[in-house]
């Protein structure tokens, strides 16, 4: 694999001081025009110790300006960290449009370190690399541009660098014993390196192997590399505007459709279950905390369905320490500079808590895709990359529960007609809410695909009856319930 | 202190249902409104442990609109949060305007509990007092809605709630030996909590003690005065547009005028003490690490005074994990809906690290206050304010280093000319620096009385004479040096 990187490649002084001050000049003005560019860069710096990654790193920021760019060096997560996906400490720090994140100690790091010392064994090493592929793959589809530098260095130069550094007291510090023990498994770390290699380097987010031994090779390689790859994709056209889609039409009969929507509990007993159940379900919440478990509910549905009232049904069970209550709307300018992901993972709950969306990341395919706010492309590929990150959030512990409420479409009229009788300002039906409703057809239709492609075993969705609010809440109390009692088992006494 | 909330205040189950229904629909209204609105509204509930805070959030939350609310129980501080001053906390979980923030677990927790445990002395007290009056101002004139409610029982009532939990299985969990030991400390208790509401309830920030026995009462009059808080502050009429100021005029002398211009530093002079005093800092800076301590630094100064080639210099020193330059542009929405200084703490260096801020919060006493883009009040205040952000800085650990780097106005016009000529994009000049060199005697006056209102003790400003750029880098990082020196003397060998 590394073949290419054992080559001798060196590059002499003059050669170096007469390339430098016209690449310098051509990285700060390729850094100026990606600021007025709608994309961000990410590098992602890795490699063995000993290879120059921090010196490379200095280097570039020397070069660049270091205005807009931001460089992660991770170590161990931290607790906020530990309570959340492994990947929140990435998504937190992904650079926004015009801006550039160095990431030395990236996603990478813990899968091959871990399999390289044998604390990590093949199946669960290919498990990482597929999520790496599926996280890079959605950071390109989003826009960003991904440089990856995979800084090479043999046994030997590795032992003979170490060496070279304790000797001086000014770099003595920048060898530790952990060092001297990643040598001795140096074998084995560039045999999983290997094959974090292969499945890793597709075309949007491609490796660049770098012969490390010369500093100044390394050095005008990195740097020539991530200019080219700046430029490259400065240069290209402007995309077509995407073709509006037409419609989808619904089917004769879907999954929601299908729902017997005349399910109905009377008062009196809606009471009765209403109190036990949430009693119930507050007793479940307090056993998940120190379980190291958390909630991620989403609500979506019609509108008028009655997500509201379901979510306060289900609030009322809860300490308001332990849950937020995620209404999503607009995004915010910070939101929209990055992809479309990142709104959701800052909001997820630390460990004991419940987050409760009041629509979500499907918004996608819902609204965004029935009103043209995305590409078609990018509802197509978010069914994927929403199953992707609900593996992750369900591989750390969260129960996710989603939640689809519907409505006939003579019951929606109904209720819109109703709130606007009663003229709270807080029940206002916008204009917006009526031109929805004459796409009933089409959201029915969308939201039919959505459940078909991403009700997983691992988070299925729940459709809710809704023409009748009571039965309606029942049902949600009675999921939330059951899930939160298969999360605790065991851990009653 | 609390006779007012020892009368036996109830409300009877009948009265309490009568006003219910009522008072949550006005409760929604206002809330509905509050989201158009460009404020945002805080409610501090505190009081000894048993008065019911919990059940008193959770009805709160019950009756308004779980969108718009973030409820904020802290308890221990995390790492993220130790590696920075004690108010990072408060400020990372300040509502957006249009939003209401709950906090129960405050900046009053913590002084009030070390107080009453005789674990913090009066002076100490009286400091971190101190501390909260001048947030609470800030907050206040930053346009925040702040409504503070101490739930009070007696002893007694504390004692009889806590057997009552315990004797109840399902609500067993809720007293911890803590909170008996905090009976213990009753009266202590009260005491400090008695000084703690002297020194705080003030005008724009007042204190609203509830009698908590009776929950009934409690609810109500809690949420009666809510209403009414945001009602009020919804009724006011706007404020009349800000008079425009006149242009400062600057002194025939100030602290600027008085510098000499004419210090210069030879070429080879300049290389040698370069390359001696990076290598001491970069020294330096890895003494820090571990140390508890960071740094903040901060770069203002007339356009193309040099501020960039001195940051860069000072990079030059570190290594790229450790720092992050934050250059100062536009802010966001999400920073433009709160508090002026936001943007600021969000980017607090973490313990060891570096954060070079090239631009700062000083732009509110400098391009703000000139350009008319805040009101006169704004920048007048935040003198003040920024002296007490630095003072936190300082006392959580951070050595802050401030730069004011001036040029001759006929050396601005060469630069400016020269960097026109050079065509370079990246050193563009735009229309808007041209404007602003118009204003030369205005910037000049307002940085002087900014040097003077702002050059404090604990971090005083340097001036850095910058007509020689190498005089001026040099002089930046001798600064930084004997900076770090003082910090982290004692901690080499």
């Amino acid at each position: 694999m590394f073949e290419n990187a054992r080559l001798g490649q060196s590059v002499d002084k003059a050669t170096f001081e007469a390339r430098e001050p016209g690449l310098r000049e051509e990285l700060l003005d390729a850094q100026f025009r990606l600021r007025e560019a709608g994309f961000s860069v990410i590098v992602v710096i890795a490699g063995a110790e000993g290879a120059g990654k921090g010196e490379t790193v200095n280097l570039l920021l020397n070069w660049l300006d270091a205005r807009g760019i931001a460089t992660h060096a991770l170590g161990a997560p931290t607790e906020e960290e530990r309570e959340r996906p492994e990947y929140f400490r990435f998504w937190r720090r992904l650079p926004a449009k015009g801006q550039v994140g160095i990431f030395f100690g990236s996603w990478y790091t813990r899968p091959i370190a871990m399999h390289s010392l044998g604390q990590l064994d093949d199946a669960g090493f290919e498990d990482d690399l597929r999520r790496i592929v599926e996280f890079e793959t959605m950071l390109a589809n989003e826009g960003v541009l991904l440089v990856k530098f995979w800084l090479h260095i043999t046994k030997g130069q590795q032992a003979k660098r170490f060496k070279k550094l304790t000797a001086n007291k000014d770099t003595r510090w920048r060898v530790s014993k952990l060092d001297w023990q990643y040598h001795k498994t140096y074998d084995a770390f560039v045999n999983s390196a290997s094959r974090a290699y292969r499945r890793t380097s597709s075309g949007p987010a491609p490796w660049h192997i770098i012969e490390a031994w010369d500093a100044r090779y390394r050095h005008l390689t990195v740097a020539e590399t991530l200019l080219a790859a700046i430029n490259a994709r400065l240069a290209e056209p402007a995309p077509a505007p995407a073709v509006p889609e037409p419609l989808p039409i619904p089917a004769p009969r879907n999954v929601i459709s299908a729902l017997d929507l005349s399910l109905a509990v009377p008062e009196p007993e809606y009471r009765r279950e209403l109190e036990r159940r949430q009693l119930a379900i507050g007793r479940l919440a307090r056993d998940l905390r120190g379980s190291g478990r958390s909630v991620v509910a989403v609500f979506e549905g019609t509108d008028a369905a009655g997500k509201g009232g379901s979510i306060r049904r289900l609030t009322q069970a809860l300490d308001a320490r332990f849950y937020e209550v995620v209404s999503i709307a607009a995004p915010s300018d910070e939101e929209r500079a990055r992809p479309y992901l990142w709104r959701f993972w800052r909001r997820l709950p630390q460990e004991g808590h419940f987050a409760i969306f009041d629509r979500s990341w499907y918004g996608r395919v819902l609204v965004e895709r029935l009103e043209g706010f995305c590409d078609p492309a990018d509802w197509r590929r978010a069914f994927g990359e929403i199953n992707a990150f609900e593996e992750q959030l369900v591989d750390a512990g969260s129960v996710v529960l989603k939640f689809w409420l519907t409505t006939s479409d003579g019951e929606q009229l109904r209720r819109f007609q109703e709130r606007e009788a009663m003229g709270y300002k807080h029940y206002k039906i916008t204009p917006e809410d009526w031109r929805n409703r004459e796409k009933w057809g089409a959201y029915q239709a969308a939201a039919a695909e959505m459940i078909e492609r991403t009700s997983t075993e691992i988070a299925p969705w729940t459709l809710v009856e809704a023409e009748d609010k009571l039965h309606a809440r029942l049902k949600v109390l009675r999921t939330v319930e059951s899930a939160l009692e298969r999360a605790t088992k065991g851990r009653r006494g």
